[in-house]
């Protein structure tokens, strides 16, 4: 018998969550002699693009979330844990966990995704919360339903209209979404259920600094889903930096030099700002890397860190760019597509080192990109060999619906899924409209 | 035209609590010439002999619940508020809000339910989180699965061994339901999925104070509950009395005189004690009406309070007599058809006495009682015209399974239960298995 290519110990290769990026690198090693750990301070992988629906009560959150564990189970050689990364120590190589234990590693991969940024004004989080993580829906599910049920108690005008207005900051999908999705519970879902107030009066607002929604679509689809937003009742207010939060609603300044305005709304989201997770501060501290303005980590072309090849980034944590043949390097968009790419070839080069065979550079595949805005609304702009292929509304909104649905992980929750929107297409009806008892949240 | 026969304003009946007497109640006066209230702290009607199941993450939260004012939507005379009642007025015929509001009445119905009752220790609750609220559940469902989590990392043996030892304190229906599922999910669901420790070697430990479980059964049905347990793997402990609770586990002391025993554990169910909304206390002495220890309204014949015919109080916040003719009256358990019932009859009563016609007096109507264990494993005991007829085993399963999915509010969540316990049932996974991140619940 040959002896085996490795007969020394196996390598260890760590992966700092599992997101997008990090499921993919773990994936992308099923058969690799090494051993993996995968940590992440949740149990769960989220399928972010759908969390939008838990926060509007489309889906139960166990729609959209998978057990890590469960998703490795059959991969013998990973061990999930449940644990929270706050630094990593390059010159050790270990990462340093909250609890004060530490993982030791021959090979990083740090996919510790992105937070909100509220721009040096993280006193506004409390009135306008952000959507990343399951609990981030909950709470916005919790004020989006409780502010009709405090609306239909309400005697005074002033205040049932404050309860009334729901304001969503950030023009980008979530915003868009969220905006969208809010439009359709009040004028679809909640009709015929209050004695007191019209639900289909509530006022929704969306607010964007830019001069369009969509930024990173085409103009002409950003056209159309402003056009579809305002057909679903949804103000646009574009152009529109805010300049304050607070728990009674929130200033707009326009651009311009026009004066600043006040918006009273009990129920704000946040959808403007995206900042690195901290990890990459700290890597970049540890490694000399460069981080953005975003805290965002710069790689090389192979997605490693200059004088540290056992260290990759990877996913909405990196700043990188797409090397193709004879082109100008590009930079990579912060969507799940570039994360998974990127999770692939962090662990492909890491099997690469381990031959010792030269890394490779990172080359984004752009499919195209795609926005949903309600029930039969959307717009699509896919990439492919003949040039640009565009379109916006229902078959736009079909196609938005089974790419979400087909790459959702876990054959079950697709069903699930698939069932859901199916019933709530037919009856317009949301069944998570579940918040808990008053008293023990507030 | 002939007048109406009641040209007066219409009566104003008040529910408070929408589990199921208040709900029953309200549905019995559609057609009533009445404007009702429905206030409830919750949003939704919970459909609670589920409740376990997402504890143990077998079922998503939606499933098992209904937002109130979905269920009312199309009965026009019911307005749905979200609130909570802390006092009755009954001079003034107010009820008190906790934000402040009154909510005025010619009938009341009481239906406020019950909660935990740590029997004067409260103070064991933070470590045994007992099972009424769908905060419960995600409370109970975050310690089971982190328990699991916290092992794989431990390398203590000793502590590993108290994050692997789970104990349910009361052997009553939940009790029951609850160790049998943690058993199903230690020796089925997660087998493979750890790399450290070996999930199906966990302890599952169902403490109970008196000679056997399910004191409301038959004696032989207790058996074979309790044999059905141990073929899961529950360790069962009669006859057992807790006398302490901490954060590293619990204290036991055996009846006769055994020295008292400690099991270390970190997580720790209670289903041991049911005490009455605070409510109960608060009504009677407004009424003069009696209370029981655990704190239930004595209720007269018809449901209603002595001196108060406008006050009536239904299911677990009652203590009420069943009178069948011609036989003594005898007590009525705390389950929901009772409290179906009695909300039907209460609300059929309220009619009585706007037609000038005496009131009825509550008969309980016994179909039998039925209790699950885990997968293939349940007891049932029917009350039929020619005598008690009692199962246990698969089919007792199947039995109480299609009962619990019919009774289910709501025909989307039936089958979306149905869905879901059939692909439990041939995976042995339970979707849920989904808890916050860490950082930001811990």
């Amino acid at each position: 018998m040959p002896e085996p290519v490795n007969p020394g110990p196996r390598a260890r290769v760590l992966i700092v969550g599992c997101g997008f990026g990090g499921l993919e690198a773990a994936r992308a090693l099923h058969a690799a002699p090494v051993d993996i750990t995968v940590v992440d301070r949740a149990n769960h992988h989220l399928f972010q693009p759908l969390l939008y629906q838990v926060a509007t009560a489309g889906l139960s959150a166990p729609a959209i979330a998978a057990p890590v564990r469960f998703l490795f189970r059959k991969q013998a050689n990973v061990t999930s844990l449940l644990g929270e990364v706050v630094a990593i120590d390059a010159a050790q190589r270990g990462a340093l966990l909250r609890d004060g234990g530490s993982l030791p590693y021959d090979h990083l991969i740090v996919a510790a995704g992105a937070t909100h940024s509220y721009f040096g004004h993280d006193e506004w989080a409390v009135h306008a919360p952000g959507l990343k993580t399951l609990d981030d829906a909950f709470e916005i599910r919790r004020r989006l339903l409780l502010a009709f049920e405090e609306a239909e108690k309400e005697t005074d005008a002033a205040r049932r209209d404050a309860w009334l207005t729901f304001v969503v900051i950030g023009g980008g999908p979530t915003g868009v979404e969220m905006a969208g999705t809010m439009a359709e519970i009040a004028r679809k879902t909640l009709p015929g259920e209050f004695r007191r107030i019209d639900p289909s009066r509530a006022r929704i607002v969306l607010v964007e600094g830019g001069p369009r929604v969509l930024q990173a679509m085409p103009e002409s689809l950003s056209a159309s889903a402003r056009k579809q937003l305002e057909g679903l009742g949804v103000e646009v207010q574009l152009d529109a930096r805010v300049v304050a939060i607070d728990a009674e609603g929130l200033e707009v300044q326009p651009a311009g030099g026009a004066a600043a305005y006040r918006i009273p709304a009990k129920c704000i989201v946040w959808a403007a700002g995206v900042a690195a997770s901290p990890l990459g501060r700290q890597l970049a501290e540890a490694t000399g890397a460069v981080v953005d303005r975003a805290g965002r980590v710069q790689v090389q072309a192979d997605l490693s860190l200059a004088g540290h090849p056992e260290i990759s980034v990877v996913g909405d944590l990196a700043t990188a760019q797409s090397h193709a043949p004879g082109r100008e390097p590009k930079p990579v968009p912060g969507v799940s597509p570039a994360a998974k790419q990127m999770g692939r070839l962090a662990a492909a080069n890491i099997l690469r080192r381990l031959r010792g065979e030269s890394t490779q550079a990172f080359r984004y595949r752009d499919y195209g990109n795609l926005a949903t805005i309600g029930r039969n609304s959307a717009v699509v702009d896919l990439t492919s060999p003949v040039g640009p292929v565009r379109f916006s509304g229902l078959f736009a909104w079909l196609f938005w619906l089974f790419a979400h649905i087909y790459f959702l992980i876990g054959f079950r929750n697709r069903l699930v899924v698939l069932f859901d929107w199916a019933s709530a297409y037919w009856s317009a009806q949301r069944y998570a409209r579940v918040v808990a008892d008053i008293e023990e949240r507030s």
